[in-house]
């Protein structure tokens, strides 16, 4: 067992959807319905360092400030220490640990904080327990913490391809060696506040009851051979439409859903109309939209100046 | 051929669906994908007077406007006005009309006012052409002027059964002879202004790129069985929350469509938000949403005061 002291840190980039992941076949080893793809933000998102303690309870803090071990997010977290500390240190595992995240984006705002957040975490836990584990292995530890934490291992471009055993082996994110420098992401922030419904109740939600959602997967195909076409030829306007598209569609099932599931604020709606009217005058400016009221706007960098007239943007460009 | 100065007049309801009719199988005959079901708005609708004119052309006026012959709306009444004199009165054909309408909802604004107009223009001519159509073929005729015109044949609740026929002449509505004098309808009008895409395109461009669309027909099912099913039990909620799920339902259907199909405006979400919060708060109230940005709103004459004090509506009782 590591002496007391022990240390170890590393980053995770947070990950923006380009094709969503919307509703689980396993709730346990979120295991996703679909197959699904993203972009990463660049230097934005999670510092986690990890350390081993002497206390009798872990210790999480999150930005500087505590979490409390039994909040919903406190409890999550040491369930998935449990996964490692009791399998390799059988009970009563005396191990604890002191994690402490820091993060460059806003948290359960639908910016993929707990996706770069469990990523880190578990690229940490490598480096303290000298596991050398490779990048399939990281990717599938991190998606036991939060589907999305798969995403988060590579940077750029990454398919998280959805698998077929039932034991998950075959369900993780691989990098799309393809890089698009001139692509920009604007963050738009309507609201910093915590979502009101997290979006593992929200699409569990949407599995059960949304009539909506069998047209889903149809969809993610669909979406994710054009975004990968667009990705291959660099054809931003298909990128564009294609996520849009989906990340609409995918509001658009939880809409269907009982009680039905809305992230759309009136800033929200008024942001997208904002978009659209631009696009028709002939902007290339598209939107991607998460479980949570934020935009995440698509732009070339020749358009930066235009739409950074339009809107006070947090500009990534996860290429450069 | 009638004489110059023949006249006659009558009056339709709006109707609003709580079943939504979204999506033709065929456009010319106004024939659904699916069957749908509403409820009229007992005295606001259109009145509409035709007379024979001996003027070369048809006057056409709507709440007291001329209506320009080559305006999208003048065509399409004119149109409708050539299926029966070109078939009645063979071309050259100097029959003219001067079709006075005028409605008690306002136009083009998600409030049904295409089909209580052109059931009111079909009650109109039956009278002025003496053809004593029984109500089947009256709503038939209706249903060629604008889709859900043939709901406003009938007061109450009506269904519109899709039909299989390819003529068209098994897709008409009926009434459903149940009676509920408590259930109150509250217009809550967000937008007066004219809706910018015509729910003809809208749900065109739905059913050709959106693929939610798949999922809408069996949508349509589990919600009309639900929604008669309340009907004849008076069951207030699973009328409500049926209403609300199949509306949002049929938006989540748009959002998928490319380019998006969106009539929410920052204010539709802000009153949404309201009914929800106030929903959980304890009141029964519910809201449905057509083809604009208006909603509907849906409770019992017991819980009026309490709706009335958070909203200012203006309230329809459909059985009173």
């Amino acid at each position: 067992m590591p002496d007391t002291g022990t240390t170890a840190a590393a980053f995770a980039p947070a990950n923006i959807a380009l094709c969503k992941y919307w509703g689980k076949r396993n709730q346990e080893l979120n295991l996703p319905m679909t197959s699904s793809l993203s972009v990463s933000l660049g230097d934005k998102g999670a510092a986690t360092r990890i350390t081993i303690t002497d206390h009798d309870q872990d210790i999480m803090t999150l930005n500087g400030a505590a979490v409390p071990l039994f909040s919903e997010f406190g409890q999550r977290l040491m369930v998935f220490l449990d996964l490692f500390r009791l399998n390799l240190y059988r009970p009563p595992a005396s191990l604890r640990f002191h994690v402490d995240t820091t993060t460059s984006v806003p948290i359960a705002a639908g910016l993929a904080s707990s996706a770069c957040g469990f990523a880190a975490l578990v690229l940490a836990l490598n480096k303290l327990f000298h596991w050398q584990l490779d990048a399939r292995h990281l990717s599938i530890l991190a998606r036991m913490g939060s589907g999305s934490a798969c995403r988060s291992i590579w940077p750029g471009f990454v398919e998280w391809e959805q698998g077929q055993d039932a034991d998950g082996m075959d369900s993780y994110g691989k990098i799309i060696p393809e890089v698009w420098p001139e692509l920009c992401m604007g963050l738009l922030m309507v609201n910093e506040k915590e979502k009101n419904i997290s979006s593992r109740v929200a699409m569990q939600r949407t599995v059960e009851t949304s009539t909506l959602y069998s047209a889903w997967p149809d969809k993610v195909e669909q979406d994710l051979a054009d975004i990968k076409q667009a990705i291959h030829e660099k054809d931003f306007s298909l990128l564009g439409k294609t996520a849009e598209s989906n990340a609409l569609a995918m509001h658009g099932t939880m809409l269907a859903a009982w009680p039905p599931v809305n992230y759309c604020l009136p800033e929200t709606m008024a942001a997208m109309q904002k978009i659209w009217a631009l696009r028709i005058e002939g902007l290339s400016l598209y939107f991607t939209q998460d479980a949570g009221p934020n935009l995440k706007l698509l732009f070339l960098e020749q358009d930066r100046a235009t739409v950074q007239s339009h809107f006070n943007l947090d500009i990534v460009r996860p290429f450069c």
